[in-house]
Order: structure tokens, then sequence, then C-alpha cells
């Protein structure tokens, strides 16, 4: 079963076949590596697009990250066979290929790095994976112990798999020099102008080994022989050939012959990664492959990621939150906002979002990339569908079709970020364009909100274009005519919030945005109102979708969660709305995106429905149009609801149907499966996959909504919306360089909400004027 | 071991140990499979561009064939399961995924069907493939034999796999009513532009039963559970779960519980592959699953492959020789004048030599191919890098890249189909052209050769641009100065040739096109002459490689093969050419491309130095620049040495090291792996890829040069090169609608050659008047 540890770190997972696919990931600053329990890996570094240094057995296509999908035998890994000389029993560490029964088995994917401890066959061996902060390396640390009471002869065999380098060359041999196995490929076919930009790429990947091994072998062919991969030829003979590949599929295997002593253990370090040449590899060697160098690499490592520990820190009667809050889920908005999900072209959305998340984790480089992004806004005041990291980035497939929502993110996101640093001198920063104007970022928003105002039909709604936010529907807008429900809710919000901060801040704009954000709502209610809740669209062809008579696709979540946030809804309409969310896409496993989900292609609404009706966008409980609707439901206080509902997202070992979920509780992915009532047996599923806007909406919603913190203009304003069946609990806050230690206590004689700052009661709930450096006690008090 | 049957129509591979990766290939006008002899399966067909319907595990790169990679686990097969019933034992036929010992084993790939018989546990199993002549489907019959005394319980499960069909959406479902399998996926993101363009595609895999099974699984996971591939945990249960597959990797396995009594056989038909809809599915079991209908088809494609026998069936002392090429040799040259390799854009010069060999099969398919390169010429007179054969075609990667040796492949190849049919009409033939002109076949020739005659620097050799024939070297003159060698003699080559046909039917060219070819022969003895053998080329920054002075890369075998053949040498240089040759490039395995293999990119090279010394064009047996050599060889009477080159290219089951080169017998394939002195251990395995443009010039230089039965205007003209120590041989030679059986005999009283037609010897070695349905005896007597 799944237990947390004492201190909180680390889940254990006690059996690779309770939760087959479970994995931990880390990364650093060039690198990401998720880590399966059985062994199995995706690793991708970036130079400067994604690239692999452990690739499968085949030639793989370029594509984003697929951890949905199942390993399989041949999948890159990294295995440890062991072989008893004596008996010449076989078996492996962590789990694969040999796939054989454990007497104990625990997975610890951990914060730093990821652990195991296996035991079989009165050995026990330990397997510790991390990372250090900026090379592209993995750095490996193996024990072997012997727990009987007899001297063991054993054979420890590494088995690292480069996989299919290059259709074009591959080869692989160990050099005595680095005690390493090399193996190298070269970038095939290219036009000459891609050689002088490939010609630096690393197309070598080595197995560096503290230790001399006694044997190796680097054909992959020839070590499993007929046996095959789970009972391979090599560990038939005394020693492993010392062999080359020669165009032949590489391999890194090492043999060491240990002989243990009772209780004797022995420790072993390996690093696996990709490098240009060997000077590079002998660098990595001269860096990390000791005691020393390990944990050198391990400290630095731990100051990395504590650096990245947030605002929150949370003790609530909810102790799955507060292990998820409190260990994990500030790490996943800080790899989101340090390393851009290992892109080079993020879409313009989920780059402002990823940075809205970094507002509370590293504000400055949030800022640096509201800058950034705004550097490459269009003449037109559009922004682009992504936005370039690297000189030598392109928009990707994706990125190639017009959207057009990116506006909206603007002042959705940068709202977050004032709110949380006060950091109002960012809105007159000038901004050189891409378009050659210099503008300053409240006049570049501005520009943004006026496209967005104007890019409406004559019924005054958003054109839709190929696509607006979680990108589902292509062909309801390609002819130049359909409208977006969604988007023109969206529009109306972020005029708000725009016209609001211009307000706040004495900017002058140059139209009245508030007044742009009542017409559209009017429109709105006018052509999209479906007497219980808002359509999502209105195609070229004039048909409205996302409503009652549609047969599939009758409710899209995203449209109720924006109106509401819009002010778009009247009280009578947003009661009418949650009622129908929770009628038709509430689910045990959260609220779905939309129902009934498509089960085959409409022409005239698009990509949606192509996809199965349980994946992704297309009828699942996608996390992020999921957690909207939270945020949504907080500000307009349903502490209750919102709470349920964000609890059904976030994993612990507590949390409904984990193991049927299959993922370790260290992150939220991007969607759990839905299709809740045609497909039950899939139905909350992890797509295991811990890319998604959906952490930077869920720390905020903690901030400003659960635990009522939110920073606005100089103040601290606390509206706390605690469910009301916690009686108390109490929050670290670090608000603009200050501590706050914050008790919430419920009581039944209260009314209301009163607030006390070191001992004297507040007027009222916004408080200013904190110190840097210093600490302060909070107490809210709350009525029932 | 390796042993041809009776008819010779089948090998026989007698363990899938000996050579793991021998497989036969099928192919229909839709269609291609290579088969393993274990198996796995390696299927395309065009929709319209190349597309799977059985795919790997993971989301694989759409690349070009790479059958010489080794296969893996999950690669994708066609095996069939089997289980006692009464003891649990289980095995697979034909040899994967169990790979357990078989009693006996017999793989045979044939030119209509592939074959195995399997013995394991006293059962005999009888597989065969086969394809239907016009549908892209796989017919599988399968029988299973009681060879024991006692009635036997089996479970027989096929197990087919769609494998990765999408990432967006898969799933499969058993469909009574088809009593089917269905696998079903959906292209993923698209622009919607695409959607038109792709909405017709088949994205379902479907297998069909002839029989209704006792049970099925379409969940792959689920069936492998922990015992993996080789061990499912499905074959542990009575009966398949009857499952369906939800967004999880589909499956296509079923099972027939079978009870056989001694010596009683049953049989099942299935049918494997990709469909739009339902009702495609259905026609496929209309027209096929019944034993009438497996029948029919196998009758209709028997016919279909008859007809591409050629003009050649040979009984010479080399048994091998017979072999191959009167059961294989036309089959390949059929197979890409047939279906052009399936591509949509072949490369010109690959298009215009498959045709040159389909001149030998259907030589109507010639004709059209040559009009149809034509109306793609640029308004230059240069031909572009590839022909597109679809409308919606497009150049792919290899093919943006500007190659300049297009247009020499026009008389050379055109010469060849002039020669076999006299159809000189052809050069009269208009041909309207995407140039926006119209202009006969002869015109459009004539200005190719003059684009050649102009694409040549100040010392009178031709620009090499990106790269030319075997188009290895993209950085020899990219930057618009450097010139090649084997590009200069191949255009003086194609102008005398050009100039003959020219001459012979009384066209007028626009300018003197054999005073170019001796002009260019002369500049390149000047700057190209090293001494001992010709010059590869000369780079942009004026370094002359390819010479003596150079440690890789030193001689190259296309310029000196070409050179021979255009008359650029003298005797006695050709006689220096031919000693290096035999010194620095002759192996065991044939004749390299180069020697010494490059081990790292030269910069002003290019391409070639990327790859591993022993692959493709790099220092390999490159078979398509080996056949040049001796059909070079044969144009100057080398009889011995041209044979000796000649055999060690086809394979048989004499051939040297047959099992080291791990290839089934049964065609050419495009390379040997070569760098024999630097890596004798992976020298002469095959590529496994058997599209090559050496078939066509193998066909042509048995044609022309062994047997010299060459056409020639109104002619046949006999000059055979025999090597000396055959006594006699006889040929049967279609020519022109006649057939001619000719017999050679070699007499130590003859000197030089006697032909006598019918009994009437002929005053030269000259003959015509021959009837269309005819048959004529000629025999040739031979001097020693």
């Amino acid at each position: 079963m799944l237990s947390p540890s004492d201190n909180g770190h680390y889940y254990h997972l006690k059996s690779p076949s309770l939760m087959p696919r479970a994995a931990g990931f880390l990364w650093n600053k060039k690198m990401m590596i998720q880590m399966n329990c059985r062994g199995y890996a995706i690793a991708q570094f970036m130079q400067p697009e994604p690239a692999k240094y452990a690739y499968a057995p085949n030639l793989e296509a370029k594509t984003f990250m697929q951890p949905e999908q199942p390993y399989y035998a041949h999948h890159p890994g990294r295995f440890f066979y062991l072989k008893d000389e004596d008996t010449g029993e076989i078996f492996s560490a962590p789990y694969e290929p040999v796939r054989n029964q454990k007497s104990e088995f625990c997975f610890s994917p951990g914060k730093t790095d990821i652990r195991w401890t296996v035991t079989c066959s009165n050995l026990e061996i330990n397997l510790r994976l991390a990372l250090p902060v900026d090379d592209v390396v993995e750095l490996w640390e193996v024990s072997v112990k012997n727990l009987g009471e007899q001297t063991r002869n054993i054979s420890l065999y590494p088995y690292f798999t480069p996989g299919y380098m290059s259709w074009m060359n591959q080869s692989a041999q160990y050099s005595p020099e680095l005690q390493a196995v090399v193996a190298s490929c070269v970038t095939p076919y290219q036009k000459y102008p891609d050689y002088f930009k490939n010609q630096h790429f690393k197309d070598k990947t080595y197995l560096l080994a503290e230790q001399q091994p006694d044997a190796w072998q680097v054909q992959r062919e020839a070590f499993e022989g007929e046996g095959g991969l789970h009972n391979p030829d090599a560990l038939q003979q005394d020693l492993l050939p010392c062999d080359d590949s020669r165009y032949e599929p590489p391999l890194a295997a090492l043999q060491y012959r240990l002989c243990l002593a009772a209780g004797e253990t022995q420790t072993y370090r390996f690093a696996f990664g990709p490098a240009k040449d060997d000077a590079e590899i002998k660098q990595i060697r001269d860096r990390y492959l000791s005691e020393v160098g390990f944990s050198q690499a391990e400290q630095d490592y731990h100051s990395y990621i504590g650096a990245g520990e947030g605002v929150l820190h949370i003790d609530t009667p909810d102790e799955g939150l507060n292990n998820f809050v409190n260990h994990w889920l500030a790490r996943q908005v800080y790899y989101h906002g340090d390393v851009n999900r290992l892109t080079t072209d993020p879409q313009t959305r989920n780059y402002l979002q990823d940075n809205m998340g970094m507002s509370y984790i590293k504000p400055e480089v949030a800022r640096h990339a509201f800058l950034h992004a705004l550097s490459q806004q269009e003449a037109s005041g559009a922004m682009p569908d992504g936005i370039l990291l690297h000189e030598d980035a392109e928009l990707k497939y994706i990125n190639q079709v017009p959207h057009t929502d990116h506006c909206v993110w603007l002042p959705v996101c940068l709202k977050a970020y004032l709110d949380e640093t006060g950091d109002f001198a960012l809105l007159n920063e000038t901004v050189g364009g891409s378009d050659g104007k210099t503008m300053t970022v409240a006049q570049r928003i501005s520009a943004a909100m006026s496209w967005l105002l104007q890019a409406r039909d004559e019924r005054g709604l958003s054109y839709i274009a190929q696509g607006d936010w979680c990108d589902p529907m292509n062909m309801v807008g390609y002819k130049g005519k359909g409208v977006s429900g969604w988007l023109s809710v969206a529009t109306a919000y972020a005029l708000n919030l725009w016209a609001d901060i211009c307000e706040q801040n004495a900017i002058e704009t140059p139209q009245d945005f508030r007044a742009g954000a009542d017409e559209i709502n009017t429109a709105v209610n006018q052509h999209l109102w479906d007497g219980d809740w808002y359509g999502r669209g209105i195609t070229d062809d004039n048909v409205t979708f996302g409503i009652s008579k549609d047969k599939e696709g009758r409710i899209f979540l995203n449209p109720q969660s924006w109106a509401i946030l819009a002010g778009t809804c009247s009280d009578d309409q947003r009661t009418k709305m949650i009622k129908a969310v929770e009628e038709q896409l509430e689910t045990p496993y959260g609220v779905a995106m939309l129902a009934p989900a498509f089960t085959a292609m409409r022409d005239d609404v698009g990509r949606v429905t192509q996809k199965h009706p349980g994946s992704a966008e297309n009828g699942s409980v996608y996390n992020h149009a999921a957690i909207f609707y939270i945020y949504s439901l907080y500000t307009i206080g349903e502490a209750d609801r919102a709470y349920k509902l964000l609890r059904q997202m976030i994993p612990g070992p507590d949390m409904q149907d984990l193991e049927q979920r299959g993922q370790m509780p260290i992150y939220i992915p991007n969607y759990y499966r839905g299709a809740y009532y045609q497909y039950p047996r899939t139905a909350g599923r992890s797509s295991q996959l811990f890319n998604t806007g959906t952490v930077s909406w869920v720390y905020r919603s903690l901030v400003e909504g659960l635990f009522g913190l939110r920073g606005d203009g100089e103040d601290l304003v606390i509206e706390p919306n605690l469910p009301h069946d916690w009686n108390s609990a109490s929050v670290t806050r670090i608000f603009r360089g200050a501590k706050l230690q914050v008790t919430y206590q419920r009581s039944d004689a209260e009314a209301g909400l009163t607030v006390n700052l070191d001992g004297v009661d507040l007027p009222s709930n916004r408080v200013n004027g904190f110190q840097q450096g210093a600490t302060y006690q909070l107490t809210v008090k709350l009525g029932r």
C-alpha cells in the first residue's frame, strides 16, 4: 500500500504491481526526468529544443511527453540485474525486466531524489537517483547489502539503455580512460544550414562508473540473445564479453563481481547522460563521480529546490491537503516557472499562467516573463500564439493555428502578480517590441484589451477563429464568423480586471473598458443564455452549441465559471448554472469539462470531438478547467462546494480510488479521465502528466480563496473560505517579505469575521504596513 | 540450415535463431509487407502517403523503412499463442513471443506467399500469409494438426497488434456483427485544412475471423499482465475476458478452443488490415473470408505476379545464379516499377532507374513513367529532385536539397528502354510540362543535356551543389563552386549516349553534345586524374578529394566506373584504375563504394562523413555503386572480374557468410555492410532493405553484359561475356515479342564468336527481323 513517511517527504509505494505507472519526477535547470517505480524512465533536456539521450528501441516521433501511454518491454529504463554466482539465480531491481517477486519493495519519489529499497534473495538493494542543479546528468547510487549469515558471491549489472540513437550511425564502446561506456550517434541527413546549427549537439550518451567494472557489454541484441530481456543470455556467462557495438543497437551494461560478507554493504555510483565529446564526459566524471561529488551535488540541489518553497505553509484538519500543499504544490509550480515545461515556444496562455504561479515563488522571474511576453506583442495589439524563448526557436504546429484568447491572460495573470508583490512600477516599464514600438506595459496591455474589443462580431461576441483556450474547437470559426461564448465572458472578465488596475493606479485607458465589458455581458446574455446555463459558442453557420438541445456537448464548464468571474450572470442565473454543473458535470473524480462527451466528429465544432470521450479536453476532468470553476466559486463565497471539488483534484493517499487513478500523490496531473457515465471503468485515471496550468491556479485559489490572504494595492485582504466543518486552521503566509502566522478559529458564537493582529483587533479585514523580515501573528475568528 | 526446396520457389530457414532477421516480402497494388521469420512484421500502405495499420508500442517517427534495425519485444507482430488445456503448456508460432524450442521449424518466404511449418508439443502448425491484388489486407491461414495418438484440447490465440495508433484517441472492441476486433483511432491535432484532406483516412485496424471465436481480448496491457509478452497472464485463464479498450493500447487477440482427434487438422482464416469504417470491413469479409475467397485471391495474385516474369530465363552451370535470376530478380525489379517503393515523391534518379528496369517487365509502364517524369521538367531544362506521383504529394526533406545529377539519368535509362523495345516513336511524343511548354521527348532531353553542359564551372567540371548521386556529400559545393568528378564523367557518358540516340534517329540537337562530352573528358583528365584513379571532386575552396593523399575517402568507386562508361580514360589509365579498385575497394563481400571509410565529419565534404564507416554509402558495399562498376566491366569485356563481383552481390544458399549477412536469399539488398578492413566483424551484413536501384542494373547487366543479348536499333546484338570456366549455358530470352532459345557453347577449338540461328550460321553478331510470337533457336559458339 501507499504510505506517507514520517517526515512527509516521501510516499512509499509497497508494490510495483499495485500502481505500475507510479513515477516521481525530478528536474534541474537543463533537464527533466520522470522515473517510474519499475525502472522505466522518460528524460529530456534542451539543446535548444527538447532532446533525448536514452531513446526508444525504434525511431520515435518528436512529440510532447505522453506519460499516460503505458510502458513496454524495451522502453528506455534504468535497470540493475543481479545474479547469485553460486546458485545462478537472477533478479532485477527495481523491478523490470525480470519482474520477479521481491520480499520487500519500496518506491519513494522524493522532492530532491527518487529512491527504492528492494529486498530479494536475502539481499537489500538501495537505489537512489538525483540530479545536480546545472548539468544534464543522472546521478545514481546503488548499494547492495547482504542480509544473511553467509558470504555471498554476487554479480551486479547496471543496465542502461541508450536505445535507438540514430538510423544513420550508432555505436558504443567502453573507454578505459573515462571508465565509461560511450554510445555515439550522428544527427542524420540534414540540409547544410542545419548542420551548422546541429553540429554542437550532444550526440553521445555515456554511463560513467565510479568503480572500475569487471566487464561490460555494449551490444543490446547480443546481451539479450534468445533469453530475452527478462532472462538475458549474457547473464549465463561468467563475465560479460567486453565487446563493442558498430552500427548495432548500443547498450551500456557493466558487471561488478561482489563478494559480500554477512551484513556487508557495497555502494556504487554512476552518472548517465548526454555529452558532445569525451572532454565533457571527463568533466562530469571529475565533478561528480565520487562520494564527495555526489554529496556536494545533493547539497546544491537541496538549496536549489529550497529556493522554491513559496509563500504558504499550512496546518489544517485535512492532513492530505497539508501534506500536498506543504511538500508538493509549490514544487510543481516552481517546476513550471523554472523550466517552462522544457519548450522553446510555450503557448502564450501557458507561459503567462505558469509565470503567474511564479509570482508566489520567484516574483522576479514572473516579472521578467511578463516583459518578455509583451515584447513579442503584435502591432495590432494581439498576442502571438506562442512566446519564443530562444533565438532559434520557432512556433510549432499547434502554435501555428490561430487562437484568439491569448490577450485575455495578460490582466488575468498580471493581477495575481500585482496583488502578490505590490510591484505597480511594472506597469510603467517600457517594453521595446518586435513590432518596432516602445510602449509601457500598461499601454501594451491596453492595446491588447482594445484588440480583444474589436475582435468581435456584430452581435458583440468574440471571434474564435481556429480555437481558444483548452483549444479543442478548431472548426467553429475557421471561416471567420464563429464566436466563442467562453472567450466573450473571458474578455469581459479581463476588461474589468484591467479597468480596476488602471483605476487603482491612475492609468488612463484609450477606451472605457468597463463599458466594453458590460456590452459583452449584455450580448452574451442575449445570445448565449440557454435557460439554465451559457452556451459554448456559435458556429460560422450560426449554430449555437453547448446548449440543452445538443445530445453531446450539451454543457461546457468554462463559460459558466468565467461568467461568474465576469459578473455576466444574475444571482438567479448563477444558482441555475451551479445546479446544472452539479447535475451534469460533477463526478466522483472532479468536475468534467463538458458533458455528455462527444463520441464522433462534429464537423462544425471540430477537434474536441475527435478525441476519445474520456480523454483530454473531451469530457475529462480537465483540471485546468475545473480549477477555474473552483476559483470562481471562491469569489462568491461558495466555500464548501469549492473545497469539495478542490479536494477531488488533489492527490493524496486518502484520494478516492487512488490506485485506479494510478499516480503517485505528488503532483496534480493535467487531467483525470472522465466520461464517468459512459465509461466508469476508466474514469478517474490520471494522465500522469505534471505539465499543467492548473497548479498556479490551485496556488492562487488557496491564497486568495480558501485562506483568503490576498494582496490588494498596499493592503492584505483577509477573506477566508474555510469549509464550514473546520474549527481551526493555521497558516504561515509570506507576504511582501513579512512572515504572517495566521490562526483561524471557528466559533459558533461569532458572527462574521474578526481579525486580530499581534493582539490588536482590526477595524476591518484589510491591513497593511508589514515590515520586510518581521513576523506577525494574525488571528482570524470566523462565525459558523 | 537454409535449403532451397525442390521447385526452387522457396528457401527454407530451419531455425529462427540462425538468422533472426530473415524475412520475406510481399506487395500488391496498394501495400507492402516485410514478414520476419519470428513473426515480426513491417507493413505499409498508401493514403496517399505511406501509412501504417499496425503500429509500434510508442509513437513512431514517420520515416522510410529501416529494416536493418533489430526488432524488439513489442515490435508489431503477428503471433499465434497455443495452450494445451490439459497440461497448461504454452508456446507460440511462428516463434515470438514465447521463443520456446520447436521440434521443427521451417520458414519459407515465397514469391506469392510466406509460409511456416512449426512443430511443437506434437502439434503441427502451418501458417500462411498472402495478399490479394488490390486491397490493403493480409490474408492469414492457420492450421493446427494433432500429430499424436491422443485427443488434444488446445486453445489457439491469434495475437495481432494494432499498437500505438494515436495519442489522441485509441480504442478497440469486438464486433459480433463483423466477427472482428475493430481498433479505432483518430488522426491527432490538425490544422483545419488538413482535416478535409485527412478525414477519409483509414483510421481503423481490424482483425476479421472466418470462424466465430470463443473469446477475445482487446486490452494489450491486461492481456500481458505481470507475466509479460512471453508468458501473458491472459493465458492463465480459461477464457479471455471479452473486454473493451478505451483510450488504452488496443489489441486484437482471439481465442479458439479446439478439440483435435488424433491426426485431425483444423484450419482458420483471418484478415488483418486498415479500414475507414465498418462498411469497408464488411466488404473485405464478404470478398475474402472463406476458403473460396482465399483461393480466388491466391489465383488472382498468382496471375498478377506472373505478369512480371521478365524477359530472361537461364540455365547455367551456376545453380545459385539460376535460382535467383529465374525466381527472384524479375520479381524485385517488378516490385520497384509497380509500386514505386511506396512513395509519392520518388527521387528522380530512382524513378527513372526503377522504370528502366520495368522496360524488361512491363515496358508500357516504363514508357508512361518517362513521359510523366519529363512533364515535370523545369523551364531551365533541369529535372526536379523528385517526381510527384499524386496531386497532394510534396517533395520531402531529402528532395528539398538540390542535387545536380537528375538529368544524367534520362538518356542513361532511356537507352535501355529503346534497346529493349525499339519504341523510337517515344522520342517524338509531345510532352506538355509543368513549365508551360509543349515539347517532344527528344527536345526535352536535349534541353536537359544543354542544362548539364551549362551547369559547369570555368574548368569545365560539373557543379555538385548540395549533392549528386549516392547523395552523401552535401558540403562540397553548397557555396556554389564545388564540382563533382563523378557527375562530370556521368555527364560525358549521358551526352555521348544521347548523341548516339539522336544520330541513330536522325534527330537534330541544339548543340554538338559529343563535343561537349569530349571537352568534359579532357577537363576531368586535366583536373581530376590522380595518377592511378580519378578524384571524386573539388570543394568550394578548391580542395580536390578522393585522391591518394587523403587518409580517408582516398578512392571512390563511382568516378572510375563512369569514366570507363564515358570513355574518359585511356587503356593505360583504365588498367591502373582497375588495379586500384582491386587493391583498395574489393572485399570478400563485394566492391566497396569508397575507402578508407570516413570516421569523422569532414566539414568541406559533408554528409558521407557523418555515417558510420560500415554504413550505407560510407565505405559499404553499396550495391547500386557496385553494379555500375560491374556494368562498366562488361562494356569492356572484363568477363571474369565482372562475374566474380556480380556473384558477391547475389544472395543464395551458397553465398559467402550468408548467415553472417543475415538475409534470406530472395532479393538483393541496397547494401552490405562494408569497412571490411576496419570492422571485419560486421562486414557483409545485409541492410535487409529490398528497395534499391541496383536490381534494374543487375537485370540490364545480365541481358547486355553476361548473356550479351542487347537490342540496338532494329537489331539484336550478341556479345556475351560468360565467365571463362563456363563450358555451356542456355537462356530463354523474350525479345520484342519473340522467344529466343539461346545456347552458348564454349569450345577450345573456336576463335571468337559464331552465331547460328535456326541452323543457319550468321555473318555477324547482329540479327533482326524476329516475328512476334515466334520461337527461334540461337546457338552461340565461343572461344576460350
